[in-house]
């Protein structure tokens, strides 16, 4: 894509039928393979010169900093209703929503490789083929990194650091690695926890653990339970090997010294940043870090583990700030995806319907915090639409790496929400959030209205989903206002919405954009 | 009961075998009358001090201050985690919770004239006999009010300005009103709002409305529609009547106005006062104040009441601030019980399972907030149990009441939470939770656990509780973690918890009060 995408805009906005602020679907198309935002010339002017002003007293584009959280559900932070309340307090992530903004709707996959791949190409899952987490045995019959450009690589080519600390699960082969799609240094480790845990923990998992033979078998196949550091051009060792549920307790902390001390190395560069750092907890298996057992009121591994990564968050923010590079580094904190309710009670909380895989807001409704001090006023709060992939297109923004730097050949998903994150007040430049489940379309959120085409329900009585059902709504959609019924209880239907006609017609739209740019497979199935 | 609390307490912890710290149960009784609280003498005196040095400086006891919210879900104010994130923000509540004390297990009766009967005496409502809400024909045989004694008898007596503004639902015979119970003057409403808006709104009852005898009938059976003026002694006004929906729809507005207008009139006196607000909102029927329809994002009157309300609190905050009050004046707000579900989409939110009317968390957790400038440190959560009750403790220790004044000859139920409110990060001084269904005990909270003995299950498949079973438990009671299953969904039972029978006992215990004094029947069955 040639033009530029305000030219494109002038454009749009000049034809006569141009009614934008009077639709229901205010979103304006620049090009066909991107998704359509919301203009806001005001908002993005604001922002701009915001950007702008910041460049000229810095003298360089800004750093920026996720922390992904593993499995952590949307109630587990005080300040999204858990925290002490419920076991376990989250000051540090509370004082950063308190400081910044906390969006209230903010959607993450389903799932972890799904989200993980998201946020890093700017494009859905079903897009990639990485439409379900990455398992030890997964034969992959198709490198999905091979013809996908990831933000690590755009970043890079534009002159900044790109770093992942922490959980990758992107894929472990030559070729799908961090270090071979970007990043020019990964020190982590490439499973889920539980992929690790599950080789080493007897008492869990003793039918596995205790015979010799099938434990062969097991990394045979590929189970991995290595530290691993590896570097652009591929050169990549093996550090130590989780050996035992105390390591495994252990490997946050390991993790988040990597990332202190990687945060002062890089504040000397004259480069800017990118520090992807994510977590191993609070992904079951949980195993409290035996020096932090007990420090959660609960006691719970599961709440240590959230005492505990709170407490890394806080010693981020404090190594940013001593360094001082607080004014210029966009952080965000979020979790890949609800928590994982099959596993408890080691387990997270959110308040809504459904758990991690499924598309209720149990399983995609995420925390989300933007914090940059002097960028983003202290206390913003906003229910507007964030999709995790609009960090993607919020990266480039600050990066200022073109969209001409981006193939014409696929379709982009995310929305750049730079405008919407640094303007108080501000508007989200996204108009709806599609799920899927894996390569299945299930539901649409437009406004406080989200539309189910097809439901994930437990075969049994709980709401957990060990036992899922995929459920084909047909002619009878599921419309719930969410602002009346957060937690998708009883559907209104066409009987209390004008709108069920037009908001199935979107999610058709969104459909119709796999004609022209088909759904990669890469042989995971689903 | 005639000996002091703190001298008893001495003689309890002198005895050889006390290990009270040690205990699970860690309360000590001082009285067989009264709910033996938690010694926290360190705490107590932190309190009491600060409680004399105000006296010294404003040379006068504290005002009081209660703002009862009707059926507003735990999850309705943003604080709670709902707000604008729900379509309603709520700014003045947000605030008061910021400056002041969050607390996050805030326990209310299932309904709301026992809510209200149990904070006026500090009882239970199966000892008082209000165990449930009093309708338009109920007969009540005998004025539970001819042997109680109220909160705002003793503060009246004890020197306080008395005054109830708006909902007050705990019986409209002479004898069982505000003004003949102990309160100075009642501006309000005898029923709850929807009780008024039957009989007026033809949409929604046209089978009511339409039909003259009905509604003759309706009146004769008492229907009150009366916005009433009454002052102790017995002189009692009609102000007015509601005829419409759009009267209904203003009904706080003017409730608000009486109380700034009494607020003002109450800081020329040299005494203090205790001023419990009722709001009619948000309880079903909720109709849009027509001046503030759609105020709130949502749009729905509901969402619109839920902004009203959090205004008026606003706005008497901003009064007691004008009038120089805040130093000197306990500001407790909450609600009287969970969201009506029944009556959705006219219904809040509660993250929990359950609602009004059932003794899940849903329907007996309630958003708790103190406030008190320079008496409560900003910024103070806690998640140690409340019971509304103990605001009638909490108030007698304010207004320096002895419990020499309360007769022996009945059991109390409340605890003085006063050092818990006042001390920053103060622990409770309550040990148990008992919930009851009408005269029905159902559930116990110690700690972080729930013990049910009996549930509340709807007949549908859904949450709501319209068609709803009593469901005796036996010997199997549910044992809920709250702090890893928040939504009580997963029993952890002797499985997963040492205490399933010590906390039983407690119950069992709790029981035992009623053999020496036994529960008062009123002819409201159940």
């Amino acid at each position: 894509m040639k033009t530029k995408f305000a030219i494109v805009l002038l454009l749009v906005c000049s034809l006569p039928n141009c009614v934008v602020a009077q639709k229901f679907n205010r979103a304006v198309s620049f090009a066909s393979n991107f998704e359509a935002p919301i203009p806001h010339p005001e908002q993005d002017k604001l922002a701009q010169e915001k950007l702008a002003q910041l460049k000229a007293k810095t003298g360089k584009r800004p750093n920026i900093v996720w922390l992904i959280i593993d499995d952590m559900g949307y109630g587990d932070p005080g300040c999204y209703g858990g925290g002490a309340a419920i076991g376990a307090a989250t000051e540090n992530i509370d004082r950063l929503a308190r400081e910044g903004l906390r969006l209230t709707s903010c959607y993450s996959q389903h799932t972890c490789t799904p989200t993980r791949s998201a946020i890093l190409t700017g494009r859905l899952p079903v897009r990639t083929g990485l439409t379900r987490p990455i398992l030890a045995g997964d034969k992959i019959t198709k490198n999905p990194w091979a013809d996908e450009l990831s933000l690590a690589k755009l970043l890079s080519d534009a002159g900044y650091t790109t770093n992942l600390t922490g959980k990758w699960h992107i894929g472990e082969a030559v070729g799908m690695r961090p270090q071979d799609v970007g990043f020019d240094e990964f020190y982590g480790f490439y499973p889920a926890q539980k992929e690790i845990s599950q080789s080493i923990d007897a008492r869990r998992y003793p039918d596995l653990v205790l015979n010799p033979e099938l434990l062969e078998d097991y990394y045979d196949i590929g189970a991995n339970l290595n530290l691993v550091h590896g570097f652009k051009g591929g050169k990549t060792t093996n550090v130590s090997a989780i050996k035992s549920t105390e390591e495994m307790g252990r490997a946050d902390q390991v993790l988040a010294d990597f990332t202190v001390a990687k945060i002062k190395e890089l504040a000397k560069s004259d480069k800017p940043f990118f520090l992807e750092h994510c977590f191993m907890k609070v992904h079951c298996d949980n195993f409290a870090n035996p020096d932090y057992a007990g420090k959660s009121k609960a006691k719970y591994a599961f709440k240590d583990n959230v005492w505990e990564v709170d407490m890394h968050i806080g010693t981020f923010m404090e190594t940013l700030k001593e360094e001082g590079l607080l004014e210029n580094t966009f952080v965000f904190v979020t979790s890949d995806n609800g928590p994982q309710m099959d596993a408890w009670p080691d387990a997270g909380y959110t308040p809504f319907r459904g758990a991690k895989g499924t598309t209720f807001e149990g399983g995609v409704r995420v925390p989300g915090i933007a914090y940059w001090k002097g960028m983003i006023s202290p206390g913003q709060e906003s229910d507007d639409v964030f999709d995790l992939m609009d960090l993607f297109g919020t990266a480039l923004k600050l990066a200022e790496v073109s969209y001409d730097k981006l193939p014409d050949d696929r379709f982009y998903d995310f929305i750049d929400q730079s405008s919407y994150l640094l303007t108080d007040q501000g508007k989200s430049n996204r108009e709806s959030v599609y799920f899927w489940w894996g390569s299945v379309e299930t539901a649409i959120r437009m406004r406080e209205y989200k539309l189910h085409t097809k439901v994930i329900l437990p075969k049994s009585k709980n709401l957990y989903i060990d036992m899922s059902l995929l459920v084909d709504l047909g002619l009878a959609p599921w419309l719930f206002n969410l602002y009346i019924d957060p937690k998708e209880q009883t559907t209104v239907g066409h009987r209390r919405n004008a709108w069920l006609a037009t908001i199935g017609g979107q999610l058709k739209a969104h459909l119709k954009t796999f004609k022209k740019f088909p759904a990669k497979k890469i042989g995971l199935g689903l």
